[in-house]
């Protein structure tokens, strides 16, 4: 029994409106001692007054010292357990270039590489081929064909591209055939339990046609198979929560995300200020909005801590926009840290603040790493989020009589 | 492995005394932003001078975001997992109303209805039949009789009944009869498990008799059967934490779910001064006692801001009579919040305080939701208040070599 198996017992719907406004990687780390973190350089002026109405805490993407990639980051924030709900690897870089995974899907991450005459592996990545050169060549593949299997190869950059398999019957649990080594042959694909004994022999055929359809090339003579994963079932936002959500990102990746959990993906924003034009027009459409900000985690990976700090300033200057449509529940958050100091995802917990008019405030006027600690919601997991959303919103019934 | 399996195993005996002060629904919220909850407002200071000495933290009754009801917002506080532990919505009732629950009993929320002459129910609650008449007719459904089981009949409110049935291999899992609807017939008991089925025999015959007993009855000429119910399975407080414990409560509710959990009841105490009155008296012949104070939250479900505030002032006022008994271990909390704000019960997590002579002191002067936020107990789901206890009353041994 998990706090979703509570939320699907216990929502219930109003003419409330939520928002959750995620700055992907909001977190971060003074760069020498004594200094201050990202966010407390940048000056926020609104969301320290949000913090003067609001609750704030400090939440853990997954659990203590874990850090994140971004599925299990999102999935958090979402309220879906990351550890019970695993997107495997296949599935998430389809999902990162914008393919709509079907139930029942197959997607495989796919690296062209090099064989030498005896068909062992001389370069596992082909040289890294350029993406203008592997992208025709993946699109090559499409002819391979294979009777009552629906195929889809999608090129990604450099030596990657994607295979997503559609037919009945598929398992997504087979191992990698890249066998981690050069100077040996590529593994046959094997599968780990029976669901999966069709789906190795579709990607046998599908190798052994791309084998005579790259056979002339020079760099990329053949590729490998590997993250072999189905669509991964996640139950429904609708369902879990009765709220109709509506995701407003720019990037494919936390697009597809949004939709593996049942979101809708509204509008085609390139920026904050459109990204609000999308949410403003679909206001009345939808309960529940979820806004993604990219360049706190780009510019924190990138390990540029004042580029951090100045898009931490942008994301702050939207929030009067969003006050304008007056949310019942306002949720300002993070789905894991990426300190400029670490160039990476950490597992620091990520300050958030939830704002509504019953959400018990805690006295704190700023919104940052060092107050987040004090705050009334105290450290809690990320899955956890979803449920004090609903609470804050009058949408949740009570557990037991 | 749950938090009772290790208290199981590792408590052991002296002669100290833990006292659970609670103040039902203690937490609150300011009526407009910036003001101060009840317990904020009222003058309290012998529980100020506690919190001087103690040790305090904010506890969450369920889980994040989770509103519990008095079952599981007390059988967290005893540390039974309200999630794991559920009481079934009729052994609830037949709790609430002071009847005592034998194991294998199964006790059944019932609801006068009124059928027409087609045998469809045109009124699902009698008209909410007041109940100086529908008890007589709960009584009179005491003539129901059904070889090799005993069977009660009690009066509860308006259109409500309870039913219990006692006899051999009576599963509680059986499907309501109310079809939630007018113009159609009542449905028939359906068991949802194979033990249920004897059940559903038993509840055919009680339906029958009950129809015959009421077919000139005007108003309520039939009834509906919900909620069925086995006594929950709770490990007897004694076994799992060595403690002989008492219930001081005054409300039928709260001395039932004490019962449930293998606590005596003693006295019959409607004040708190006679409540202290019975816990002195009984000061010599029990380790635990659990005091269970109402108005904290009958006061804020009335959204009566200013009468909860004085309740919590004659809750305060208790303690230096409690003192006099010089408790080992002093608890003082609340099964949920109930805010006056939001006229119910809500999710916030509750002021619990915990003053032992090896508590670690926090340093906090006032207690109340914004102290208990910086407490040293942090953020904890209540089930956990009990290994606390018991540790700072000396009555648990170490946890491996």
């Amino acid at each position: 029994m998990d706090i979703q198996d509570l939320t699907r017992q216990l929502h219930s719907k109003n003419d409330s409106k939520i928002v959750m406004m995620v700055a992907d990687g909001l977190g971060g780390l003074p760069m020498e001692p004594g200094a201050k973190t990202e966010l407390e350089t940048a000056n926020t002026p609104n969301l320290d007054a949000l913090a003067a109405r609001g609750v704030q805490g400090a939440s853990i993407p997954v659990l203590p010292g874990i850090s994140p990639g971004s599925g299990p980051g999102h999935l958090g924030l979402f309220g879906y357990d990351p550890i019970k709900n695993l997107i495997g690897r296949g599935a998430l870089e389809a999902t990162g270039i914008g393919f709509e995974l079907q139930e029942g899907d197959v997607a495989i991450r796919c690296n062209f590489c090099t064989l030498d005459g005896d068909g062992n592996i001389s370069d596992r990545r082909a040289g890294r081929i350029p993406t203008e050169e592997s992208a025709p060549l993946a699109i090559k593949l499409r002819q391979v064909s294979i009777p009552g299997i629906e195929i889809f190869v999608e090129p990604v950059k450099e030596h990657r591209f994607v295979v997503v398999l559609r037919g009945e019957g598929l398992g997504g649990n087979v191992l990698d055939t890249d066998p981690q080594a050069t100077g040996v042959p590529p593994l046959q694909p094997v599968a780990s339990d029976d669901d999966s004994l069709k789906t190795v022999e579709i990607a046998k055929q599908f190798l052994a046609q791309a084998g005579k359809i790259l056979a002339d090339e020079p760099k990329a003579n053949f590729h490998t198979m590997r993250g072999f994963a189905a669509k991964p079932a996640l139950s429904p936002f609708e369902e879990v929560y009765g709220l109709r959500a509506a995701a407003v990102a720019v990037y494919p990746m936390y697009k597809g995300l949004a939709r593996l959990a049942g979101m809708d993906i509204v509008g085609n924003a390139q920026t904050l200020d459109e990204q609000l034009d999308v949410l403003t027009k679909h206001w009345n459409d939808y309960d529940f909005f979820f806004l993604h900000f990219k360049y706190t985690d780009s510019t924190g990976e990138d390990g540029n801590f004042a580029e951090k700090v100045q898009r931490t300033e942008q994301f702050d200057a939207i929030f009067p926009r969003l006050a304008e449509l007056n949310p019942t529940v306002t949720i300002v958050t993070g789905d894991h840290s990426t300190p400029a100091y670490l160039k990476n995802h950490s597992w620091h917990p990520v300050p958030t603040l939830l704002v509504s008019d019953c959400c018990r405030p805690d006295g704190l006027t700023e919104f940052n790493e060092s107050s987040c600690i004090r705050g009334g919601l105290g450290q809690f997991e990320a899955k956890y989020l979803m449920s004090l959303a609903l609470s804050n919103a009058g949408r949740m019934g009570k557990f037991g009589a």
